[in-house]
């Protein structure tokens, strides 16, 4: 058995192409029906503020199997730590021993949801994206349009979050590290008046985007809302769509968008669908697409398998 | 962070009185309604004949909970490995930080089951009671008894089990580790014939205990069903007890006993509840008291945390 920290981690595993294949390959999977993902293990820790979710998925023919446990507990900063944190163990899907066990705290969490944003609009953006809108300035707040980067050539970067200060902040720190320009909005409207993919990121329990916010032609993607009390999207979004995506139904309508729209009578397909047919599920550029991401077991089996793949030097 | 293997873990943690005290602490919790305990995780590996469980409990109060994955992959014999395996984390309830990682190979598991029947007997069986009754001759089938030591004056042995071979092995080997004289019998209903106590600890999918096989006044602890198709008792053994417990309701109608019985209309008790009483809930010693139990994460918590302090010095 092998034991990685996050270091050792991190300096494998990148947002890069073969990565986003990596999570591509799982969600593919998925929409195959070639995997077997029960629902989330989740717990409260009321009194320190805390949770604990735990996911798993088996990719059948998939030599290993990965189960994840991640911690949040938000009073964590006040004492200097992180809120979030974690680990993935792998496990042989033949005896059930213990293979490696992934000490990332949360990175590989950070960057399997990047990268399923990336799937997302790879299968729902317009080819000539340029332009994003980002909602919220945390770390997915980089972490998507950084990963947006593999799949369409953008070039500049609107942002609105609740506190301006962060918003500032994430300007300089997307201008440093990635070399885009970044605008910073004092609405969600007006970062999103010029927007060809608007990503929301933040942990809003109100929406924090509007049907009349959305420009024609844009594509949404939705990936902060992961409980029942989470909400980002103005459900006339989901029901205006032209197309509308979730990464697994049982999902969105337990922790996700769909939650708050438990009448909605629309058409509603799974990423994994999407990926296995192999083509945009867009058929006009004025169409409005949105995705909804709740995080599911099977990126993180895809992800950990992928970095012990190159850990072990496979 | 520490790390420990079953070597370690199993110096120190044994079927004892302190033991017993940890894991009876854990079920008067869950009876005072002072733990968090999601419903389990449980994943199928069906071509390789494997499941996966994951459990947790949050007791209130308590600085760490512990999580707890099992894996049973049951073709693993033919590969010269145990069917059972699996490991405990330790998180602190305060941060979530990993603060220990058990790898006990589902030693921990053992020892709680046990001493979870051994607290079901304490509030259930006769004062008196001296003769068990075992149903199966696996590793349970000796460490029950070995539990039912803590808290009744164990004499003498009854078995049964589907390989009447086993059963010899049993006996020999109940004789040689504990001193303990057992007879074995050929049918479920000859080995309850004059016992105080009765424990199932089979896999079985059928029952393997019926209501005419049991003496007046005994007690019956069912340990083996975990998941919707194990079944040990014919229902009528539910209907007709004089007191019947569960160690968890909802888990008991979801996996256990109560799973086959959905139209059982009488009072079932919880186990938690028993321990809070502080006193048997058997109130004539001719009465019939059944037990079902089909694991709880609590239990895990209780035993990971005891384990740890022991390992710490504490």
């Amino acid at each position: 058995m092998q034991i990685y920290n996050r270091a050792q981690i991190a300096e494998k595993v990148r947002l890069d192409h073969a990565a986003l294949e990596a999570v591509e390959a799982g969600f593919a999977a998925l929409g195959r029906g070639e995997v077997e993902m029960p629902p989330i293990l989740s717990m409260n820790i009321a009194e320190n503020n805390g949770e604990v979710d735990v996911k798993t998925a088996h990719i059948h023919g998939w030599p290993r199997f990965a189960i994840k446990i991640s911690p949040g507990f938000f009073d964590n900063p006040a004492l200097g730590l992180p809120s979030l944190n974690g680990l993935m163990l792998l496990f042989s899907a033949k005896t059930g021993l213990v293979d490696a066990v992934l000490f990332d705290e949360g990175y590989l969490t950070d960057i399997r949801t990047a990268l399923a944003g990336a799937v997302a609009a790879k299968y729902l953006a317009r080819e000539a994206a340029t332009t994003v809108a980002v909602i919220g300035a945390g770390l997915q707040a980089e972490l998507q349009v950084a990963a947006l980067r593999l799949v369409r050539d953008i070039q500049a970067v609107h942002v609105h979050a609740r506190d301006p200060l962060k918003a500032q902040q994430y300007a300089a720190q997307m201008q440093a590290r990635h070399g885009l320009p970044v605008t910073v909005h004092a609405s969600a409207a007006a970062a999103c008046a010029a927007a060809d993919i608007v990503v929301t990121t933040t942990p809003a329990r109100e929406p924090v985007l509007h049907w009349h916010d959305l420009p024609r032609g844009v594509h949404v993607t939705a990936m902060g809302s992961d409980n029942p009390h989470k909400q980002e999207l103005e459900p006339a979004i989901l029901a205006g769509a032209d197309v509308l995506v979730v990464d697994r139904l049982s999902q969105s309508r337990a922790l996700g968008e769909l939650h708050h729209a438990p009448d909605l009578a629309r058409e509603v397909l799974e990423l994994g669908a999407l990926v296995v047919s192999g083509r945009s599920a867009r058929s006009r550029d004025d169409q409005i697409t949105v995705c909804d991401l709740t995080g599911t077991g099977v990126q993180d089996t895809a992800i950990a398998n992928y970095a012990a793949r190159l850990l072990e030097g496979a």
